[in-house]
């Protein structure tokens, strides 16, 4: 997909031009027909412009414009002049960072412009002017030299001087340095300034380390991984957002190698996917220099004040700052929020008004609307029942599944009755409160793949039936085009970086019990782009790997076709002993003294769930890399065990990890595994076919996965599986709402249990996101504050605008 | 509060210099002891450099530093090097855009740092290095000239090279150039470039206006009206928030005319104060070349989907781009929403926790929090009575004021009942959603002067009284700090633009229904700097001037200590026929012939009302223009009869206003006749003293301003105002919450009715706020959305990514 752009210059051998404009004139016909050649940009002495020769360029041909160009040839263009030192434009002639960057130019070629449009008194004084009016198929080059401070004198008389050896000098490369671009945008190492590393010992606190690590400027880090300056949109100093339009200019580029960190079965605490994650990223960049990019989820921000604290990975492998990660970041999740409770009380206000006003009426206050939507020439010729038809969406309020969010743990808010005011009229109902994160629209955020998509799966959700059964949607509603309004910047991935100063992107975090716990398809994506053929992307499957894992594959893959390389299968040695039969493990509590102190035996029990999850992950047919995540008190002969075991087990390698305290140094040589593993074949498939019933397809989750003996659905279970079946979504993924703490639906059941029924208690789907969700026994959707709440230590100093506290 | 640094440079006659190294150290002690001398740069040849004459500073000096510069020696050195052409940084040395900033600038001072720590890579080849290693105190100049790469040889040898004459060229100004610098930037006049309009008639929809204009880099604005680099926090292209740090900068420089717009009692229409605020600061700053700014309200973004629409002006006179300005602009709601519904969880988990553990165990859990909170040495010494004293808010549940919040318009939420999950084991009580603008946050944002200041509001804030009916704040439920954290960003005013390119503060917006419906006093406080003494800043006043006007004075100027120097009363043709008897305004209904059809006897009439604003107004001693904002169907017989009778009534000068359609154009007559009356004699003064009984408080605005006979209270109202004045609240100012649609209680009563007696149903306080709202009737704090919402026709095209239907 090269581009060529032919530049004509003046260069043709004196002695051979007898005629100039004809033998111009005869090259120009020549290239018209020639179908390599794209454009062409003429670089000639002014005597030998003519109408005869503009006039010859046919018009298909492409412009090269410097100041609103776009694309490989604008980017060539860019390139020749960045290689002779000058700061260039990358933005469109009508963008709002015009101004700005024509401030800083040292060269500015304007193109296919009005005279008069031209705003010179933006560009600094003594800088390159090159003027190409009206575009390049008239172009007259104007070139003012250092010396004409034409910014100053604004002399109009200074349009008629022509420098063109300095122009065609910078021109007549184009094409040689345009392919050599080409190239290099295809096997780019990046140029990374990595931050450097002193970690303390012992580890100070999370927001001390973050805090003491001075990031690098955001624009800084963009430009560094090759983002050009118009697709990023700047929020603050450390964070940015980036434009899709990237995923169109890098279209043709191959997509690097994408690793999935998941986790064995965990304990309460967790066991550190977050931070092997980041510390593999720091590991791959910073220290052996391979292109690489994490794409993290985005926090709920609820729980960080109540008892779970901050996500940002942890000790010397963090996302900073720590707490712009934690808190607000690019107002994503409030967008979620907006649109979801927008869409709630878009809902009620609906059955309010059906059912308070006649049709007719209610038709009359809408007309407008629907003579839009239905295209009616004669509104006044319906009859009663087809405006009832219209107006009467019919929602039967006892099937209403669409719930208001907030992204506060509110316990309170998890039973509600709505509706109470006299001016609601006795339209009461029993409501409930999620966390945001378990919106559906967080949902879609982190499955879709286009503005053009998420659009289409916002009207496709399903909020309730009707009287009839039939399903309503937003759509219906008429409210689809203003929840995307809502959601229009929240699609764009946040980028921030790591303690070491290479790229992250925090995008999406769907809530693991209800949906997929993964982060974005589109950071992905993008990034995969970025790192370019050689580079890794590492992101994260929430809880263990039989559910996050699970549905990364079945779920995420599937909506973006994306195939996974490596799986990184995080392990600890305190939950191998748990799962050995160790005693119980509780936030808050202290550990037993089996878990910290040496115990093979307990160890070695345990490495039954590692074998286990090893199984699950070769089932998708994808390498995996154990990484034991080592914690001070783990003995050498306890992590050698578990390496070993490991290996035996079908792991491509396993290797301890000291990332939280040493920073991506100690995750070397997890890094060196995984891009050895990467190298593997791979027979990457899914574990079921989407046309399966649906009752089957949970089957084989449970069954192939959890290891279950059977399933069991409740009659109301079957009867959900019932309706969706009949109205048409049986051929979705499953998303299976199980407890992360056991393989089975158990949460006491450690190891690797086998035997057990796997109860389905309900079936819930959401359609816009495009799964169906089987409840395995009762999952809370609303967190709670706890009697001490991290809320107590969170402070700022008014003074120095320190957050402390964070954890 | 000059402050003079010298410079010593190696101009000093040769022919005098015998013993050099004792005349410069004879001079530098004469400077030492000199105090009008805060600082010295060493600008010699190398050879003069020893210890002796380093060492002979005084360490009290000031040094000049540019990389980490700050205040006027700074910006001064920046000066002098700007007019050689550089780009100067200005940046602090650990700050995050310190690379970014490298990355562009032609000459770098480095300064007060150790060798190892300077990032010459990150300095552009062939820009000037001067790298005054340890501070100017050891200064050694280092300049590297432009054939000499630095940045890609990184030769250490390089650092020895020295050529002083360069450096000495641009340093020896110093001082004169400071002392310019320091006068520029107290009378100066800014060099904005301002944005053409070419308005079309028909006016087209404000969405089509705003995106027809293509908006200035925000950078380049912030920059043109003197921000500092590090002053601004960028969001996207169009948007900033700007630094409270600038208040300390310019904290010796005169504040500008503070001019306030105000309207006469409105239609349910509304008639244009934001479009004459905006309309006026495009003339001002646009037409008349004088410095402006506007400071808005960030509108609620419920209502946007809604009935209401945007509230960014309107036609020519708007904020653009004005669907960012109407959705999640830079998230300030979004962080009230959070902070307020994080302390409304809080109060229910705490009555949970108390009621369902023994104090006892209440205590252990929160024993870390109790140690820091009580410095407490020895926990375990406590009485169980000391205990319980400390754990034990004993909140009553009846009492509970603080409501949760969604920026919805949810009807359905405006009664609700919590609690009802059986995790929440029957706490159930009767609660309520506001509308997110209407928390007392909102109301503490707007109303606060510093980040310290914000933070001791909120702990204030009063949530519910405890069984003894003593006062519960947000300090003790312990949340302050988070509270605080959550609001960290949303303290500084966002920075966009209008039409014509002219600056504008949005911050804060306060529901006027409770609250005082006034912007920030932080963004009026920093545009008042910014515009500098014979600048101006024009901000407006929610519903009429008898209550947006009345809690402008008595309430926010309050708080601010700031004198107003002019009000701009609005005024229309429509709303003063239906003063004068003209029929029933209604929203959505189209108008009656009364209001398209001259009627001079109806304006004549209405005119009432006009002059009862005006009278109002002189209460407070401030000079009173009035604005007509002229509609197509006024016919000049009106226009000119509005305006006659506004100037016999008392205002300085009255004037027809055409900035809808014709922008800043349109009211250029209504900016001279401000500048005029703001040099008019001013003698403002609050209406009430503080001291007096909140019932005296309360009769004075009633009877002064609203023009009633006396006031009512109900039984309730009188038992909440002997509780407040017990509770030590009496002396707060007063927030009325009344209609705006009549100057008394009753929205159907226009022109100006006397004899009426105010009934107040209740009292309520927003201690943190600092004011006490008297309820004169019912207020709504949640709105509704209408049977035909604007979310229908709000779009979003998924490939030019345009935002359709906002209006």
């Amino acid at each position: 997909m090269k581009r060529v752009i032919k530049v004509l210059e003046d260069s043709l051998p004196r002695e051979v031009v007898e005629s100039p404009f004809l033998d111009i004139v005869s090259e120009i016909l020549r290239l018209n027909e020639d179908p390599n050649v794209q454009g062409l940009a003429l670089d000639l002495p002014e005597s030998l412009y003519s109408s005869m020769v503009l006039n010859a360029v046919k018009p298909e041909k492409d412009k090269v414009l410097l100041v609103g160009a776009r694309g490989a040839e604008g980017a060539a263009l860019q390139s020749v002049l960045r290689c002779e030192g000058a700061t260039v434009l990358s933005c469109h002639w009508k963008s709002p960072q015009l101004q700005s960057e024509l401030g800083h130019a040292d060269a500015v070629v304007f193109g296919s412009t009005k005279p008069d449009d031209v705003p010179v008194s933006w560009v600094k004084p003594g800088a390159t002017i090159i003027h190409c009016a009206h575009g390049l198929l008239s172009a007259k080059y104007l070139y003012f030299s250092e010396e004409h401070n034409y910014g100053q004198q604004n002399n109009p008389a200074a349009e008629k001087t022509v420098g063109s050896l300095a122009v065609a000098m910078r021109m007549q490369n184009m094409v040689k340095n345009m392919e050599r671009w080409i190239q290099s945008q295809q096997h780019r190492k990046w140029d990374l300034h990595c931050l450097k590393l002193q970690p303390l010992s012992p580890v100070p606190s999370d927001i001390e380390i973050s805090r003491a690590q001075s990031p690098k400027a955001v624009d800084v880090l963009a430009k560094e991984i090759g983002l050009l300056t118009d697709e990023i949109e700047i929020y603050g100093q450390t964070k940015a957002k980036v434009r899709l339009s990237l995923l169109e200019r890098l279209k043709d580029q191959p997509d690097g190698k994408y690793v999935l960190v998941a986790g064995i079965t965990p304990t309460p605490l967790g066991e550190g996917k977050s931070t092997v994650t980041v510390g593999l990223v720091q590991a791959l960049t910073a220290h052996l220099n391979i292109n690489s990019f994490a794409c993290l989820r985005q926090p709920s921000q609820g729980p960080t004040f109540g008892v779970k604290g901050g996500a940002a990975g942890g000790g010397y492998a963090q996302v900073i700052p720590m707490e712009e990660f934690n808190l607000h970041l690019t107002g994503d999740i409030h967008a979620i929020t907006a649109a979801n409770n927008l869409l709630a009380a878009a809902i009620d206000a609906r059955i309010l008004h059906e059912n308070t006003q006649s049709d007719k009426l209610h038709y009359l206050k809408q007309i407008s609307h629907f003579i839009a939507l239905l295209e009616l020439t004669d509104p006044e010729t319906l009859t009663e029942e087809e405006i009832s038809r219209f107006v009467r969406l019919d929602i039967d309020p006892s099937t209403i599944t669409w719930q208001r969010v907030v992204d506060t743990n509110d316990r309170f808010l998890r039973k509600i009755t709505v509706g109470q005011a006299n001016t609601e009229k006795g339209f009461v109902r029993q409501a409930q409160f999620d966390i945001a994160v378990a919106s559906e629209i967080m949902a879609i955020l982190a499955l879709t793949t286009s503005l053009q998509d998420m659009k289409e799966r916002l009207g496709k959700m399903v909020v309730a039936n009707d009287q009839k059964g039939e399903p309503v949607t937003a759509e219906d509603l008429g409210v689809t085009g203003a929840l995307a309004v809502l959601m229009k910047d929240a699609i764009k991935p946040t980028l921030m970086q790591t303690l070491e100063g290479t790229p992250v992107f925090v995008h999406a975090g769907p809530f693991a019990n209800i949906a997929h716990g993964n982060s974005s398809v589109l950071a992905d994506k993008i990034a995969l782009k970025l790192v370019g053929e050689n580079g890794f992307v590492v992101t994260e499957a929430g809880f263990g790997a039989d559910i996050g894992m699970e549905k990364f594959f079945n779920i995420k893959c599937r909506a973006s076709g994306l195939v996974p390389s490596v799986v990184v299968l995080v392990a600890t040695v305190r939950a191998l002993k748990m799962h050995g039969g160790g005693p119980n493990v509780t936030a808050g509590a202290p550990l037993k003294k089996e878990y910290t102190e040496e115990n093979l035996q307990l160890v070695a029990d345990g490495c039954c769930n590692l074998q286990k999850q090893i199984q699950i992950t070769q089932l998708f047919g994808v390498p995996v890399v154990v990484a034991l995540n080592v914690f001070k008190t783990d003995s050498p002969a306890e992590v050698d065990l578990v390496c070993k075991i490991a290996k035996e087990s079908g792991a491509f390698d396993a290797v301890p990890c000291n990332h939280w305290s040493a920073g991506g140094r100690g995750a070397i040589k997890l890094a060196q595994a995984v891009e050895k593993a990467a190298n593997q074949k791979n027979s990457f498939k899914y574990l079921y076919s989407l046309e399966l019933p649906i009752v089957e397809k949970i089957r084989i989750i449970a069954q192939k996965v959890y290891g279950a003996q059977d399933i069991e659905l409740s009659p109301v279970a079957q009867s959900q599986v019932d309706r969706y079946t009949r109205q048409g979504f049986g051929n979705l993924p499953i998303c299976m709402a199980k407890t992360h703490l056991s393989l089975s639906h158990q949460p006491e059941r450690k190891g690797v249990p086998t035997g057990f029924i796997l109860p389905i208690s309900e079936v819930r789907a959401s359609i816009g996101a495009g799964f169906i969700y089987p409840l395995v026994g009762t999952m809370s959707t609303m967190p709670g504050l706890p009697t001490r709440p991290c809320f107590y230590d969170i402070d700022l100093d008014p003074i120095t605008e320190q957050v402390k506290g964070l954890f």
